[in-house]
Order: structure tokens, then C-alpha cells, then sequence
């Protein structure tokens, strides 16, 4: 499935309501996708429930997928303290999914990954989705959730640095954009 | 090691630098103290790894003890955000351990833990410490957060309800004193 020279990443964007994650391959300087998706879980379920869905749902991915490296999202402190506290709990328990499994993880601020993907910091959601889908040269886009996980795999992908690292399928990226 | 009535309970006082357990023994209605202490993380070391750590330490107590139920403290926010989110994690890190091991995790106010063993829930630390000293007849008094972690359990015990339904060697309890 994998090939000796080619390095895969799994981002993940860890939330209580919905976990994205994205998988990628690096093969020199070459990204291809894997697979995408979210984990969501239901409100109704008591938190431990809630920790439980996420914890199965990433170590399904990682069953099925056999990433070599991960790289999380560090998360927003919310103007509400109590989502700060569940979000953290979410977070804490995507984290302790991948140290289950053995996988290195490393970690990504919001900015950090915009930087990375669409070459600025201040970029909004559809910008990153836009670039996610170009650099992958995917055919659909994905969910907000799984975008921003791909983007976090792909900004581990070239070391955290910016768009420089990257080199697509004869593209050049200046400000957010292919040229 | 657990005969058939009585059961086992892993009480957890969640925190990213020192993760209190307390394990306790519930035999009809005696309480019995089987092992407790603390989980400390290196400051130096990443989150993941601090998260690492948590995981295995309870992973170990869990192997060690078996116990057939778990409990943890509801953390506060704090006023600090960023502390609240670390907080969070690690808290999201200690219900991974006991979901992995699959315990069933009951989660309780430190209100509903200081009611159910002091009689108040106002209760300062110190009185919570004396409480679990004498409600499990130990010789020496644990530290405050393997103190707390048992505090969790007992009041799990019964039932996350008041003093009423403990029933200590020969003691009553009014207003978290022995009498």
C-alpha cells in the first residue's frame, strides 16, 4: 500500500460534535490523497460515551489507513469556558488515540496550517477547502471538518513551513493561489 | 484478590501536571482502601507525551487493581482559558485510559464528592483529606490529589449520593465529622 520512500501523514481536527480526519501521502515532494472524513458523535451520550466514539472512530482510521506520523490542530479557547473545557476533553482524547497506536504527533496552530496551505495566516474556510482540494487534486470537496484535517497533514507534510516546501503537480502557489 | 460481592473502584482526580486515583473496595456497605497515589507528568516534556503519560500511568493502576467501575472528578473552568483547555486534555486523556480498559465511567461535581464525604460541600481540602483518613480507617494521610481521587470513588460508592448511605465501622457521620 505504501511504498518504502513515501511518508503517511494523518491530520486530525479534533471537536466534541464532529472529529474531522484526512489522510495523505508524501512521496518526495509529491502529496496524494488517501481518504477523508468525520467522526461525529451524538449530544444525547454522556461525555465518557462521546470520548469513546472519538477514540474508536480514529483507531478504526488508523486500522485502515497505517499512518507513519500524525498532526493534530491545537484547538481555539472559546469566549465560553465550558466549550473550552469539552473542546480540550475532545482534543485529549484524539491525542490519546494516536499515542494508543504508537504514532508521533505533532501539533499545528490554526495559523500554521493556514500559512501552510493557503500561504497566509488570516485565510477563511473556503479558501483552505479550495487549496485542500487543489493541492490533492481532488475531484469533490470535502467537508469543512475533513478539509481542515487534510490541511493540517499537509502542513505537517512540508515541515509546518509555508507554502515554499511544496511542490504540486507543476503548480507555484503565490498568496493563497495556483499560478 | 475481589471476591464476588464486594466492588472495586478506580477514582480518578483529573490534572495535566498531577492525576490523583484512589482505589477502593466496596464490600455490602463497608468501604475498604486498596491503593492509591499519584500520576505526575514532566513540564519539560510535549502535550502528546504529558498526555502519554497520563495514559499509561492509569493503564498500569488499571492493571494492577482491576477495578470493576470507575469515577472522575468534574474539573472546574478556570479563570485562566488556556489552563481550562490544558486541563481538558488531560482530563479527555484520563477518560481514554478507563473507556480503553473498558470501565464504566460515572463523573461527579467536586460539590457532589465534598457532600457525599465531608457531609458539605463547601468543604475545604484539608477536610476532604481527613475524612477519606478516617472513612477508610488509614494509618497515613494520602496527598491531596491521591486524597481527592479517593473521595471521587467513595462518593461513587454511594451512588454520588449524601453520607447517609455509608455505613463506616461502627461510625455515623454528621456535617463531616464522625460521631
Amino acid at each position: 500500500m505504501n511504498s518504502a520512500s513515501s511518508l503517511r501523514i494523518l491530520g486530525i481536527d479534533p471537536g466534541l460534535r464532529v472529529t474531522g480526519f484526512g489522510v495523505i501521502d508524501k512521496t518526495g515532494n509529491r502529496l496524494s490523497y488517501v481518504t477523508s472524513g468525520c467522526i461525529k458523535t451524538n449530544e444525547k451520550l454522556t461525555l465518557p460515551e462521546r470520548i469513546a466514539t472519538i477514540l474508536e472512530g480514529i483507531t478504526e482510521v488508523i486500522a485502515e489507513s497505517q499512518p507513519q506520523q500524525s498532526a493534530v490542530e491545537k484547538v481555539f479557547v472559546n469566549v465560553n469556558p465550558q466549550s473550552t473545557l469539552l473542546l480540550g476533553q475532545a482534543r485529549g482524547a484524539a491525542i490519546s488515540a494516536l499515542v494508543n497506536a504508537g504514532l508521533p504527533v505533532a501539533e499545528y496552530t490554526a495559523l500554521q496550517v493556514k500559512q501552510a496551505v493557503v500561504g497566509k495566516g488570516k485565510a477563511a474556510k473556503e479558501q483552505v477547502q479550495h487549496m485542500v482540494v487543489r493541492l490533492l487534486a481532488l475531484s469533490g470537496t470535502p467537508s469543512a471538518d475533513a478539509s481542515d484535517a487534510l490541511a493540517c497533514a499537509i502542513c505537517h507534510a512540508h515541515g509546518g513551513q509555508g507554502l515554499g516546501a511544496i511542490s504540486t503537480t507543476g503548480f507555484r502557489v503565490r498568496n493563497g493561489r495556483l499560478v
